[in-house]
């Protein structure tokens, strides 16, 4: 075991677009995990849109991380240390926490991670949080029903790369957007939706007339922006958007116009914004539908990983406009139990 | 019986704010009612500000009125001629059609009144469509609890004192927002909402803070316009806005930016629209619980009574600007059964 914790802080809030001048990076201790906790070396770090709101000093839903404090974020790794009797040195586990190698953890607070149900990686992914996420979106507020016609902006993206699988096994027409001729490509035939329109080539409106002839029943937004004010006015009598993200505004200093609601009226549309933390209570109902899908490749995932925690700041900032390309991720440290 | 039957026809399909200009008073023939049909003289005509959705050309939930053609418009009448044995001459019904003094109707589309239940003028207002929307938007989207502020807009209108006050009944407080003094003086002190604000009168959104001091749990828009951008920013965690009107841009030539929509995704907000017309199964419900509140004098309404059909389109093109004072009618003829 190293004795040096490798970690990234924030070193000031950022206005507009981060940049790496406002994280630093820095090495602390290896804590000294306390009667019941875990010390948990980290082997991934998940990066998500969600931690610009968390950099940012605005109130929301989550208290904001504190200026010089570690980031937030979510990882996997194995057990190096045990004062919690249920957890022995090795296990894998889900649950360490923020932008370093290593952190001590409640036990309470850890999922022990089975390697041969799914790749560890998946637990930040598919099989994690942004999995549950749009399964909870899709099951509470978008509800496809066969014939219906989907749309899923950052469709090749962590979240919406499950949205609209899991339409199309509800018998849904799947359209992705997403940014580029690569990502395009690999959400049509990797992903198996019935189009994809890359929102950086030509007039998104014309595109989604021409991918979506009867008109969108669901929309779920990842991305507002431009791609929300083309979508809005083709949302179907009944429509539903499902408000997940946002992800082009994050860096916003003032909010952008929203498209007007007279439509909402008229046309009977639901709008409604939902958090997953909300829903954890649903995660063991996820994985138990999920991993099994996954574990015969009928649900698929792309990962981008960074390696080494030094490029987090530099991969969050991509992330941020669109650079990465599946669900990004932060190799922390060796994963024992990856199958090559 | 007259032998002329007085009309409102639209002229040409206003651009911006209708003008009188606009429509075309006439004497037509009184109909003739076929088989099964019955001849209604209208007593009270029903304006409504969906009527200006009505005489534009747009695509909506329902087709528009034809130029040259009567206007659309529900009425209470009594049966003038019968050739429906279900209805007798000197009947009273909620149905006759259109901005004209005689209709020809099916029987199948007449709903007997009885003028002992309730004022018939009612059927058009509390009792009426206006009240069942109210009923109908509360109870499938708003759903206020005991405790939560539910903010309505256009609070002394036929559908916003219902809201208020059944919202009230439900245990909330409630917040109207109405234009000028003398309307916001009956919202408080007739209707009984906690508080009414001005919106001439100086800053809505410092109002609207001192009125909800919780914040605001449910929004009942009938508006748009200034009103929804102050009160969307104060919207609580879990908020729903009751998406019924928005009757300050319905005479707007270009729709205008609406608020952005990243608090929805942050505080988990439902936004939804509605129509009454596809609830009409509830009307039942709605006057079995009403009639009661009405006849006791628990559950207040207010008239305002234009004399005369030929002044129905200068009425009209009052209601768009917020002229009116309560449930704005056309009297079309004496009602014989009015109790003084």
């Amino acid at each position: 075991m190293e004795n040096r914790n490798r970690q990234v802080l924030l070193k000031r809030r950022p206005t507009g677009s981060p940049t790496v001048a406002d994280f630093d990076i820095a090495d602390g201790p290896v804590p000294d995990p306390g009667e019941g906790e875990v010390l948990v070396r980290g082997i991934y770090l998940s990066l998500d849109p969600y931690m610009r709101g968390r950099i940012s000093g605005a109130r929301s839903y989550a208290r904001p991380v504190d200026v010089g404090a570690v980031i937030e974020g979510r990882v996997v790794g194995q057990v190096a240390r045990s004062r919690d009797p249920a957890f022995r040195e090795g296990d894998c586990v889900y649950g360490g926490y923020g932008w370093q190698l290593y952190s001590a953890v409640p036990g309470k607070d850890l999922l022990k991670l089975d390697p041969a149900e799914a790749p560890l990686s998946t637990a930040l992914g598919v099989l994690g949080m942004p999995g549950l996420t749009a399964f909870v979106g899709l099951s509470e507020i978008g509800r496809p029903q066969r014939g219906e016609t989907v749309v899923v902006s950052a469709a090749s993206g962590a979240v919406g790369a499950v949205v609209g699988q899991l339409a199309r096994r509800a018998g849904a027409h799947a359209v992705g957007i997403a940014g580029g001729a690569d990502k395009c490509r690999y959400v049509e035939a990797e992903l198996g939706f019935d189009a994809c329109i890359d929102h950086r080539s030509g007039d998104l409106g014309a595109a989604l007339d021409r991918a979506c002839p009867n008109g969108i029943d669901v929309y779920w937004e990842n991305v507002g922006g431009a791609v929300q004010h083309a979508v809005f006015p083709r949302l179907n009598d009944f429509g539903r958007a499902v408000m997940c993200g946002m992800v082009s505004e994050y860096n916003d200093v003032e909010p952008r116009p929203g498209p007007n609601l007279m439509a909402v009226v008229r046309k009977r549309i639901k709008i409604q914004g939902f958090i997953v933390s909300d829903q954890w209570q649903r995660f063991g109902e996820y994985r138990a539908m999920a991993a099994p899908l996954v574990r015969s490749g009928e649900l698929k995932y792309r990962e981008d990983i960074v390696d080494g925690l030094d490029r987090a700041p530099e991969a969050f900032i991509g992330l941020l406009q669109g650079r990465n390309f599946g669900k990004l991720l932060v190799k922390l440290s060796e994963d024992p139990t990856r199958r090559v």
